[in-house]
């Protein structure tokens, strides 16, 4: 079925494809780091209204918030553990799949893939994000925990945009074809 | 010692990193293949005179071609196994660092690493690539032979340029902080 919602991943890797080193840090983004530059940020989030985050990265985001970013958002957390929901966040342990087709017989708008490797490929190995915004820093980490792990179909994709700034990051936007 | 001579990684990748498929295929790069566009190859070439190539890489070459198409160049194909010279190419048993110091102390045009990924793995090791110009070709293979393997020194790069061509295809080039 069509929707006009789109699954979307906004992520940022470094040049040799890590969102993150080995120990989990990402003290690396801090080489684009810019006064009043959010790459693009604030106005995507504008457009989506549900997140789908997987467990892990949710954990490690509230070790360092207080209150989830998204918690204005419906938000499904990945997980094989039930939780509780805590407000409009949910933990949800059926399939992606489904949890996309869902989604997508409801109104709505866009709906943001925040997350992190093993969400990021579960999400590909079934075909379910529509759009990719890969913030390319300018570095090479040499190892750590890489945005595409290997195991999921080749998938052929249209550039949209490639965009430049100052600080060296490069924003690819592509769809799938 | 500075030199005026940079060792230059030219190379494409898909979006997830990968510069073949898992059975050496390169069929992916034909998306962006476009009569009369060679993606700054012929004037990326015309600044070399010296290649840096491993041997499976040059094995695999010689299967598709009756001449090595850098005969013109000083060759060093990299290998542990000692072979006889032919014409400007040889096999080159010793050091990387040793290679590249030796070369940047002669006069003379770029050095081009023309892959695969063991070679680059090992040049990154040593930190010797100077400029990387990485052509990403828009596609997700899903799994493959990666550029970048882990377990090289983290390496912080400067953005030169970004180019977007018409078939999708975005050339990033970098060099050495």
């Amino acid at each position: 079925m069509q929707s006009s919602r789109n699954v979307i991943l906004f992520i940022a890797m470094s040049l040799d494809g890590y969102i993150a080193t080995p120990n989990d840090s990402l003290d690396f983004l801090s080489v684009v780091e810019q006064e009043g530059e959010d790459y693009g940020y604030g106005a995507f989030v504008q457009g989506i209204d549900t997140v789908i985050l997987g467990r892990k990265t949710y954990d490690k985001v509230m070790t360092l918030v207080s209150e989830f970013p998204h918690a204005n958002k419906n938000t499904y957390i990945i997980t094989r553990t039930p939780r509780e929901a805590i407000g409009s966040v949910q933990f949800y342990t059926g399939g992606l799949t489904e949890l996309v087709s869902g989604l997508k017989q409801q109104p709505g708008k866009d709906i943001f893939v925040d997350g992190g490797a093993e969400t990021v490929h579960a999400m590909l190995q079934g075909g379910l994000i529509d759009e990719f915004y890969i913030s390319v820093i300018p570095i090479l980490l040499g190892d750590g925990i890489r945005l595409f792990k290997p195991g999921f179909p080749e998938t052929n994709l249209t550039l949209i945009s490639a965009k430049n700034f100052e600080k060296g990051l490069t924003q690819l936007h592509y769809k799938r074809s």
